[in-house]
Parts: C-alpha cells; structure tokens; sequence
C-alpha cells in the first residue's frame, strides 16, 4: 500500500532526478513545497518549462545566452578585448571569471573536457572553433582556465598543442595555495605548484 | 550585465527556494537540468503544478492523503489496530514508521512541535482531535513517537499530561544506541538513556 499521496510520492520521484538528490532529500524538498503556498511550486514549475526554450548557445562562444540574442554580450561589447580569450570548460565557469570583476577579455567555452572513458574525444569539445576564432578575431592571449583536474590540466595541454603559433601567448591559471588557507592543511601538489610559480616581491 | 540567460537565472533563483539550496547548488541543480533533455524539466514541473490540488489532510489522523481519498488507507484498513496510536510530528514520521513493517496500528499527525519561539502553541497542533479519537475509538495505547529532541520531548510530555486518564497506557519510542553505532562515539546523554533503558535478558 502507498503512504504517500501519489502527487507527493510523484514529485519526490522527479526530484530524485537532480544531481546527488537522495530519496531523504527530494522528500525533505517535495514536504517542505507542500507546506508552503502552491504559488511557490507553480512559479519553479514555470522556470523549469521555459528553461529549454529561454537558453541557447553563442555561436561565437559558446557560452549560455538568451534564444532571442544573437552573440553573448561578453563578447559583443566593444568593451571586452577579443584579442584575450580565457578558455573555460563550462558555461558556469564563466560566471566564476566574471564575478571577480577583474577579466576584460571574452570567453569560449569548450563543453567539457577530454574524457576517454566517457567518449568524449575532441571532437566533442569547441576546438576548432576555438582555433577558427584565434585568426579571425587576430587573438594575441590564450588563457587556458581549465579546472586544476587530471582531465582539465590534460585538455589543456592538448588544446596548447592545438594552437600553438608565433605571435600567441598561451597562459594557464597560476597554481598556488588559496586565500585564507594555512601551509600547513594544503596538500604536497598544491604547495609544490606554490613554489614552482614562487614570484618576487 | 546579466552574465547569464534570464530563463536559466530564473531558475536558479527558483530553485533557492528549496530549502537548505544556495546559489551554488541552486546553479548545479539548473545546469543539470538544462544539459539532460527538455522532458525532464517539464516532468517536474508537472509533478509540482499537480502538488498541491493532489493532496489533503486525513480528517481523522492528519496524514497526508490523495485529494480523492476520504480518509487515510492506513486508518480505514480493517487489518490495523485503530486501539493502538502512535502520535508522531510530521506526515513523513508515518513513512519512516512504516517502512519497518513493525507498526499494525493507525496514526496521528500532530503537524509539528510545542515551539512557543515560532508561535505554535497546543492550538496550533491537532490535540483536541486526538483526545476526541481516544474516546471515539476506545484507544487503548499511545505512542508518543515524537522526535528525540528537546522540542519533540516537551510535546510528549504535555500531550501526556492531557490524555492521561485510567485505561489508557501511554507510552513513549525507547531511547538507547542506534543499531550499528560504538560505545565510544555516542554521546552522554544517549548512554544515559541507554542505561536507564536498559533491559533484562
């Protein structure tokens, strides 16, 4: 016999569909919707349907923007040097870059990274668009902002690969020990890389 | 400038609601959703716009029931004890109760704790009713199955204190180790009750 409703019973189910919700949590969520007016549940369940239709990729990019614009505006905007492009692994890593406020340049997005064991070949990733922008843009900086993972540090090796040319600087993300943590709690790779990048004062 | 599309921001914002979800998870949840195919987005959202009209409150025991339903299964069914009540919190305390298979009587949803710091005083918790149940079914035993917390104590302790009366054996969920837990990393006051509780064999 059910014990729970079967419209409370049906949104756990779909809410065990988001990543690392367990059957505890979706019931956690589903109740905690329940108690709360329905207009709470009405207004996510009209984000969620128009997500789809409300998102594409840039062309140029491939960054998330607006179906009803044409190019990202972080990289329409006459503002933002085209000559510097940081290269990211997803679309939300650009938002990490942006909230530092501190990046004046564009971005492109490369979908992932290399991963044999997932199938995902570099034909999967943005590369030859990444190259096919490096001439038409006359690009003078690649930052190759790839997470600090085995598969991050070896797509960006391949990209560097890639694109290596004269006249093109190819970057990557200093390595080092975060803000605000002790010496003594990194771990030997981290402190290693920190002395590698060691820079004078 | 908005760095990200407004159907994907709308989102993450949405799903912040959720509780205990912040921006980061909120953001994690959303770009999920929108890699996987646009079905599973509009699945749940099905699941949530159908929450609310798809549930009830059982008017004898205050589980939560389907709308259609008259009363909760777990009361009507002539196979459980409806001499026997075990008083719980929250509708999702009857869930984690009937999945040990152990339980043949019926419940009674109280809808929360004696909290006099968020304004829920005994009016606010359905114990009229289950004084009115008590005669009403000629009730022979109480659990107070309330959480073990200072809030789920104190709520048995009152709720005792209204129902006491000759023939009605009151009794309360034990307190002791959880199964699988050492001696040496439960706390003091289990161990006390573990020891208070303890039983002959």
């Amino acid at each position: 016999m059910a014990v729970l409703p079967l419209a409370l019973q049906d949104l756990i189910n779909e809410l065990g569909k988001l990543p690392g919700v367990g059957p505890r949590t979706a019931e956690r969520y589903a109740y905690s919707l329940l108690k709360r007016s329905p207009d709470v549940s009405k207004s996510i369940a009209r984000s969620l349907t128009g997500l789809h239709d409300g998102v594409k990729y840039c062309p140029k990019t491939f960054a998330l923007i607006a179906s009803d614009q044409e190019i990202s505006l972080l990289y329409s905007d006459p503002m933002r040097d085209k000559k510097q492009v940081a290269v990211v692994e997803e679309p939300l890593d650009v938002v990490a870059i942006e909230k530092t406020g501190q990046f004046r340049g564009t971005y492109h997005v490369l979908g992932g990274t290399l991963s044999p064991i997932d199938g995902i070949g570099p034909e999967q990733l943005r590369v030859t668009e990444l190259v096919a922008r490096i001439d038409e843009d006359g690009v003078s900086e690649i930052i190759l902002a790839t997470n600090a993972s085995v598969e991050g540090e070896s797509t960006a090796l391949y990209i560097q690969k890639q694109i290596e040319q004269d006249g093109l600087s190819i970057t990557r993300l200093a390595r080092g020990l975060p803000v605000g943590v002790d010496l003594e709690y990194a771990d030997q790779i981290t402190i290693s890389k920190a002395l590698e990048g060691r820079q004078s004062l």
